[in-house]
């Protein structure tokens, strides 16, 4: 049977600050990757900041917005680095792929 | 009644060639304003490049990917632009803002 998979689409504007940001971001990374229930992440930023991780399940995703250090991390996130942010949780219907031969 | 949102997640690595890269992105996004169903875009470029595009449903999704100004813009990016893509349709389950007061 296929596999679920869930889209977190984050995306995000700045503010003035972004001492701390990329560190942050890299070790938020690392920590995903250890939740049950990863599935992958994508990301890029230009004026905006777009990050898009994949899981199993809803529950997988409560589950890391809860992770303790990342809670630090949304907090530091809302206080010094983000004038604006949306997440959207999003069912992954079907997906298909090109690579150049 | 709350509306249905759709997502049209696309990630994209480049080849070694981007002349006209730009301008076929403005007039992809100019265009795609214009089709039925289309509710907004999101997108960012580094290493990669990501574009989200929203819509009403899937017969909106359907109807841009074979719109015939679109199909020969997906041709030129096949031949010219894109050394990968990968293209999710996913359901927007629920969404979140924030906004710095």
């Amino acid at each position: 049977m296929k596999q679920d998979v869930y889209a977190v689409i984050f995306i995000s504007t700045f503010s003035d600050t972004t001492e701390g940001y990329l560190e942050m971001v890299h070790q938020m990374e690392d920590l995903a990757k250890k939740q049950p229930g990863y599935l992958g992440i994508e990301s890029a930023r230009d004026k905006k900041g777009i990050t898009i991780s994949y899981w199993e399940s809803l529950e997988a995703i409560k589950a890391w917005k809860q992770q303790s250090e990342h809670i630090l991390a949304q907090k530091k996130g809302i206080k010094d680095w983000y004038s604006w942010y949306k997440v959207q949780i999003c069912k992954v219907e079907r997906e298909y792929e090109f690579l150049k031969s």
